[in-house]
């Protein structure tokens, strides 16, 4: 019953395989093995038009360098009030970037289009004292289990257009996006005017695969300097290609993506038939927020459950009780049926 | 024939094993798991003492994070002139630590001792304008194959500590001078007044393992930080924990350093006993740096030898002939004999 | 009718007769002369104990390296919601610190000490992700023309030493504070707390005179280093210090700032005694904020008369009508009461 | 008997008249004051071209700031191995572009040229690993008091052309040479293809005028950002303004800088007709460097002299004696007759 997060999962057994194939072999080093070259052509069919992409080590790592990629002296950066790059990534997009983060508030880990505007034009170009707008970044699927719909995304780009914001989506969790819209990745990127995407595989199922995905290669021109530069570049690179290219394979990565969400909606479902736990907001990804009993909680903990408790955000519906709590709950291509109907058991007391 | 860089192999079998074993768990992220405490304790044991263990991504990162961590405003850190901290790793150094790197040369890729205390000299801990010396770093093994003997780190470190500035060892390839020399992890190392050492382990049979060793665990305080700022936390951070523990199992990247320098000792021999081919340079370690005929190395690549060109430092003892080249050759836990004989006979043309 | 800000200003003729005198001397460069030296006893004096003294360029170059020297990995400074080193310094204080500004709202350009010990609460010591409390600062006199009492800098500076962190005054308007409070030196910064102080005269009558005060020298030891370093050591050093003996002498300074005051009391009881125009919070240094008349405003700066409109804020006991807007109003040592008297009879419409 | 620097000179009288006027006045800060417009119109005149002009508060923030102004990922800049840049200005050039400095050598602080085209071709523009060569920058007049001919200019110009480098040039002592060569400062700067010039008025009879030129405007596109984000916006900045204009009105700073050349040569000549002292290289602007008799210094400076001594470079022609020392002589506008005629007859002993 592993629901604290789809990081504690391990890796798919594909990839795995992947791997081990690769390690017996010679190839060259620093991403310019064949292989490493390969791949860059997978992602050109994946997104449907030729696109520049540099592996990197983490997710954090994937932020900070596409908002370095398009920093600017005295450059601020809008993100979601709850975005990774401003709560959880100890200042790197700051470090890397030389841009601050500027939070954007709205419901559910989304920016509400209209405080984007408003927070944008007290950036203009001229601001010499105060900073100016250089970059708009979005997280797809968001922090907190919800999931930009494609017109949402397109009012973002809109903002980020109309002021000459390039748009970068961080995409820890692209993958459960996807899938939970249905759509295709080029329908969720440049197609919505997406101009950078960190690309996240070690979350669905990579032990560590993380991609940098410039829709327009002129952007990219400086980026593999700013990579070694950041100490990001893998000397064997090809590992990192070996796992994309399993992920990438057959659709791999879209039915690990798949089977996290829908273990997601099972967990939905049986927490909804119970009175006593409730979701505290709707999601659609593989991350789901629950206010459910203290002792229940406890219990499923002394059972071996694993999860996060979650700080109340001031724009809950209904606020968590005395005797409840408002906990996380992530699962992954790994989570089965069993974990979840114990612990739905567990948490509804039942 | 693949003697281009340690770093062109793949993964050893052993290491695989684990990682296969990993990734079928749950566990802890970011460093937080029992297997990475584990590894901790492994590292106190290898030291022979308490030690702080820190994961990153890459070789770079590793140099780079070391000196940021012992950083002053000002500061410069000395280092041999064709050290990687200096010529190879595009400034990173610089860019995380904020200090200048100032070449001390001395023949074969070790300092001379004279001229590093001629050259801290230069940067008195009042020298405001100029810059005050704040580290001293070297390489073991070296960059150009050699290996520092125990007295001459003895040499080093008492410069370094009669200056009051710390000692990083950049260990990329530590396995292979600790097998040249025989010597014990602490004996190379803070036996010898060595404060902080870049362990690595990609180049030996990982695919992905460095870490940074802090031999004074109150170096560290601020390092947690300081790694996460600089993106260089991984979430599954425990598989390069299973990769050091299956490395550090039973002596196993011994073997394979030792695997590695025999090779090499297989190729000085071979190539010595021809007239067509010399060493340009004694080396001790996994790296031999070779003058061939250029004909002799052309036929050798048209059957698939893999090697770099190497540029001729101005210390050569005899300079390389109008038809000769220097070439440098590398061998890896995965070197075969089979591959060093045929190397042997193409490049000495027998 | 100058109202635009103190930095509109020229410069005193006491300081500018001290400048003449020393302009026609020889002396040792970069702070090394016999004056530059006499200034820091001199501060020492003022202070009533020994202290670290810097002159620096800029207000913004005394405030970012103020953080810079106390500066740690991940660290984050708390600072109220308007500050200028959040709002006005183009981001120099993140860029030369390497931290984060948090903002900590509250009435009136004051941090509300609830407010401030929810803020550092939520970036505990160990807070790896999300980064760790590293410093508080205060503007003293306040963005907004308030003063924090001696008590309410016991307050904050009470929180700052009970999490362990460094307190930091922004002093661009020091002299205005002290005056409106009516204390000492002393009292204002080290007896309450304070740590390091960004002690302004540029506003106040010198035309260029910034200087960083370190109440413990040992929190300045790499200081030299970080001005150097930061482009922030004047050659002819000894010009900043002549504006500060004659600033500082006969207690010329708190002449000039008790001037600026009293012209701001005259404006506020000018205005005061008008229907046409109201304060928008009460203010007891020299800047004062006014709702007026949109159309008496015109007719001020149809005049000559120079103010900046104001953002309102959010805070705003009564809400600016429709036919008024909110302007501030900064006094000097070179306002004169006939321009008061004329700005106010015009901005009363009488 | 001041010969330690020029910035121990004070300032010049029609300089510090001009101040006086200035600080009687009300006027716009930041930089948006009628006279600061004014003076960069003044530029465009003196330089024969539209240009941008930017001032800073020392001549290591406008070089550093030059240089951030066209640093790129991975960057290096080539310098003198003597330059200020590398030598004296405690790494803030890096710090501010992030970029590293490549010594090039060169006789009496002149880059040779084929050792530029030999380092720069060190760094081709694909250097992921070794850095990429991205500026030039030479001094003008250089630290050891040569000058760069118009020829000696075009051949570093062309270099940094043909790699597609942007050239700066380090005027700190811009006038110096200018007079030297007895050139326009269009001849000796753009028309020899310099793109940036740190043109430096403090050593020259200001008291801090340092200002940076653009000759393409576009290059400073982000200046202005650049410049407040690294705390080098004066808000009294028409000051800086008011003694440019004092300084280039009527060709005054022509004047004192040929007033201190013509000190110089007057040194030279004293010096040049003794038995006991030798120049240790020719020198042509305010700078000689003279070899002299160590009882002959100690006289000097028994009376008062000041100067520094020199570290013997490794290119003297004549090494220095064991009863002598090399000592620099730096003339200023200030340097008078009487205390150059007192110096040579102390130094040489007569």
């Amino acid at each position: 019953m592993f629901f604290a997060s789809d990081n504690w999962a391990g890796a798919h057994s594909t990839i795995n395989e992947r791997l081990l194939k690769e390690s017996t072999r010679f190839a060259a080093a620093y991403g310019t093995s064949e292989l490493d070259k390969s791949i860059e052509l997978r992602f050109n069919e994946l997104f449907e038009r030729e696109v520049s992409v540099y592996f990197v080590a983490t997710g954090t790592a994937a932020n900070s360098l596409s908002l370095a990629s398009v920093a600017k002296p005295g450059g601020v950066t809008f993100c979601h009030s709850e975005a990774h790059v401003i709560e959880d990534e100890c200042g790197a997009p700051d470090f890397f970037s030389g841009m601050r983060m500027i939070p954007v508030e709205g419901p559910h880990g989304k920016m509400d289009p209209e405080n984007l505007v408003e927070r944008i034009a007290r950036y203009p170009q001229d601001a010499v004292h105060h900073g100016r707008a250089a970059a708009v970044t979005l997280t797809q699927a968001t922090e907190v289990g919800t999931v930009y719909s494609l017109e949402e995304i397109d009012a973002v780009s809109k903002i980020a257009r109309e002021n000459g914001l390039p748009l970068h989506m961080d995409g820890a969790r692209f993958a459960n996006a996807l899938v939970a819209l249905g759509a295709t990745p080029a329908e969720m990127t440049w197609k919505r005017g997406v101009d950078i995407l960190s690309f996240g595989g070690t979350k669905n199922g990579c032990w560590c695969a993380e991609a940098i995905v410039f829709f327009d290669p002129a952007l990219a021109k400086d980026f593999a300097f700013l990579r070694k530069r950041s100490a990001q570049l893998f000397s064997k690179s090809r590992f990192i290609a070996a796992q994309f290219e399993a992920y990438l394979q057959d659709g791999l990565w879209l039915k690990l993506a798949a089977h996290a969400n829908a273990m997601a909606d099972r967990l939905r479902a049986g927490l909804d038939r119970s009175n006593s736990a409730r979701q505290a907001w709707k999601t659609t990804s593989n991350e789901i927020f629950v206010v459910v009993k203290k002792d229940a909680a406890q219990a499923a903990e002394a059972k071996g459950a694993k999860f996060y408790d979650w700080l109340e955000p001031r724009d809950m519906p209904e606020p968590v009780g005395k005797d409840e709590m408002l906990v996380r709950l992530v699962t992954s291509f790994a989570t089965t049926e069993e974990d979840v109907d114990q612990f739905v058991a567990l948490a509804t007391g039942r």
